[in-house]
């Protein structure tokens, strides 16, 4: 016997690609069933899918992004300063000017928490005498936004950043490079979920009189910057995943701080109590540092290597080493998590901040081995940490040297390939916390979202223009 | 067929118990073969393998054992205070006596680290006028010497402890008991290694004269006295075993001092400069909070809790719940590890310290899965960190509620049972410094030993004898 009968004639053991429901009959008839867990590449669009097939072997590509997620990988994150934002991004000294996170958005279109954020920081400029005031001039046009990533910056959540603010600055050993990001508040009423009461900006005020400065000069009368991914790496051995798990970052790099603040007397003795009560001080520190991480990435010709995913409440963007400047946006997605008492999905504004730089570096949920602790919050195991450390591993160009995670013994996936993503179907996986869609409520929850798989057809498509734009 | 020639008709499948050696005939024979590792009970001491026959299941025993390790889970550590020797053990201001590390010695038999921590102490205390001076007068008898554990004290290493050095002052918050530690010099050239030159008494006489008194000034100005449970819990979860790491640790008990100390003054700063630069500042705070958890447990009669484990580097000794003031010792093991370049096995003094009342208390060996960079310190894997804290579980009465283990998601293994020590032949796992047996050389390596059976072998005796009495 041969041909399909053969094939038939004795017991039959199958292989379903695809869609379970397929073999259901298969196996009720008798027959051994393996289910394969496949979906379709770029999400089963057949135009996608053959622009992936063109340029999955491309060796113009191969060669970038070598380049690209080596260069990434040898940046070293020093904090040498701190500088107001006006000092240090001098856009900002020019006119009304206000920073916000993810890909750039009109004031029509922003989410509750960013309007609250931009009114919260007019009136602490000044601009305006109260918050009435101060939402009727964002919506007049009378003030500018722009996403600091334009400048090399980041914030979290909302990611406000206004002139008078402290931001840190972060250099790149090698090259001098710098990126910055601003200060973080605590947990509670903040103006990064959108909050801009009395509460909220009296403590924003302090930071601009008293915290920023006392750090800078702090910072200024150490021997050596402080080593940034150092302290990182350090912290991957310690349950900090440094997005959504900064305790140990926050406690080593106060210890370290601690001598040169309790030297500046009152204003470095209330530093050092706001550091021992905001286990999420580093956050911002981690932010910076993988901006500048992925700065180092960006500009190689060809390369498919993710510099940039960030999310404005509104719109996922991502940007690429090979593409420029250019922002490939999708609907940004609704985190799935766990919420605190009182709120649930329906109270939820979908995922929104900067601050998934962790992840286009290759911490946070990149990293979430190392932190079992935060899939613990929401009832996962050790095991389910290390599942998405392990499939972030399928999507990514090369392990980190240096960003070990203990559990593993291998280090974090870094380096996210438009390819792989649209090859596989794994998303990014992003640890974030979740804010309530209205401006001034805060923080209702913490989880887990994945990048949107339109933000990288769009990317691919502009890997494929730039490529034929230079050949 | 029946009978032994019966079972032998058939396909052979044995199962051998004890020497590997004796299954390898009959595997050579053909017949599948299961080597169970098995030791007999007692190690092969017949004796007190029947006392273990009589006493593993005494009532009275495991009632004991019930109220004796809860005691242990419940007391709860706050470090409260700093004293100086001589105001918390008032038989420091009788006479010239110095406590000292272990079970009781002299100084015929003491080991070189420890006499010259002793010699060292003498010159701190102005007793003799340098160290030549200071030996004679060890030797002469007019010093007297006792372990620290009799005053409900504990020192690593040599633990020399004279009357001027402050002392970490730990209550418990349930019941008022207190216990007592000295504090960390670092690393390098220290007293507790057996170094006694100028730096090292320079260093003592800071502590001494700054570091205590600041220490003490600023947890007077804390309205609360410091968890040290809590932050021991937490540094389980951030890679510290908190005995040979102490990093995450001695990183969140700085946090949470450096306000205070910062509001101290000049003093003050070197203070945090110290702790800034110690990352064993913690160990002599996780010795002193797992010193009272054990006595907690000590003094229930008719309980084979061991309460604690305690080496001089010539003798190692434990003393249990039920047996009183009672040490039962036996010659202290080498510890097995890695030693530093230039030196090997033929250097290393004796085990040597209290440092493993930590793991009289179930953390550092026992919470080994917690800090897999211990073992990976000398080319271990996380694996083989988990299986020493599961090995710990099956030698003891309990799983800690608080200090819970993240890689094994269960609770450390506390409270060793001399019995289950004697029935299993797994004898209790300690993570240790290895020190020169010379004095004034210091630290040569790190590594792991196991308490020697024969203190468990006495103790049971112990037990038996104390039972008999009792009825």
């Amino acid at each position: 016997m041969s041909g399909l009968a053969g094939l038939l004639a004795g017991d039959l053991r199958v292989v379903n690609v695809g869609l379970a429901s397929f073999a259901e009959p298969v196996a009720a008839a008798g027959a051994a069933v393996t289910t394969l867990d496949w979906r379709p590449p770029a999400g089963g669009d057949a135009e996608s899918a053959l622009r992936l097939a063109r340029l999955y072997r491309d060796e113009r590509i191969e060669a970038a992004n070598a380049v690209a997620v080596e260069r990434l990988l040898a940046a070293q994150p020093m904090l040498v300063d701190v500088m107001t934002a006006r000092e240090a991004i001098p856009a900002l000294a020019d006119g009304p000017l206000l920073l916000h996170a993810g890909p750039p958005i009109e004031w029509e279109r922003m989410c509750g928490p960013m309007r609250g954020g931009i009114v919260g920081a007019i009136v602490l400029e000044g601009w305006a005498a109260d918050l009435a005031a101060a939402e009727r001039m964002a919506a007049s046009g009378e003030v500018a936004f722009a996403p600091a990533h334009h400048f090399d910056a980041v914030g979290p959540m909302a990611g406000i950043t206004s002139p008078s603010m402290p931001l840190y600055v972060v250099e790149d050993a090698a090259t001098g490079r710098r990126a910055y990001s601003n200060f973080n508040e605590g947990l509670g009423k903040v103006l990064r979920y959108g909050a801009n009461d009395e509460e909220v900006l009296r403590r924003l005020r302090w930071m601009n009189s008293e915290l920023g400065p006392v750090v800078k000069a702090a910072l200024r009368s150490l021997p050596d910057p402080v080593n940034l991914k150092s302290i990182i790496s350090q912290a991957l051995q310690m349950g900090d995943e440094c997005h959504n798990r900064n305790v140990a970052a926050t406690s080593l790099v106060a210890r370290q701080l601690a001598p040169a603040l309790a030297r500046q007397g009152d204003p470095g003795v209330r530093a050092l109590e706001f550091l021992r009560d905001n286990n999420f001080f580093f956050l911002n520190l981690s932010m910076a540092s993988c901006k500048l991480l992925t700065l180092a990435g960006h500009g190689v010709a060809g390369s498919t290597l993710v510099t940039t995913m960030a999310r404005n409440g509104v719109d996922f963007g991502i940007r690429v080493s090979g593409c420029g400047d250019a922002w490939f946006t999708a609907p940004a997605p609704v985190p799935v998590g766990l919420y605190f008492p009182g709120y649930g999905p329906d109270d939820a504004n979908p995922d929104l901040g900067d601050s998934a730089i962790t992840e286009t570096a290759g911490i946070g949920g990149f990293a979430m081995a190392a932190a079992p602790a935060i899939v613990g919050f929401v009832g996962g195991t050790l095991a389910e940490a290390m599942a998405y450390s392990v499939e972030m591993g399928t999507i990514t160009l090369a392990r980190n040297r240096e960003f070990q995670l203990p559990t593993l013994g291998a280090g974090a996936a870094t380096g996210i390939d438009v390819r792989r993503v649209l090859d596989t179907g794994s998303q990014p996986v992003i640890n974030t916390g979740i804010a309530h869609r209205l401006p001034g409520v805060g923080q209702i929850g913490a989880g887990i979202c994945r990048a949107p798989l339109g933000c990288f057809t769009s990317a691919l498509a502009g890997i494929e223009a730039a490529l034929l734009a230079a050949s």
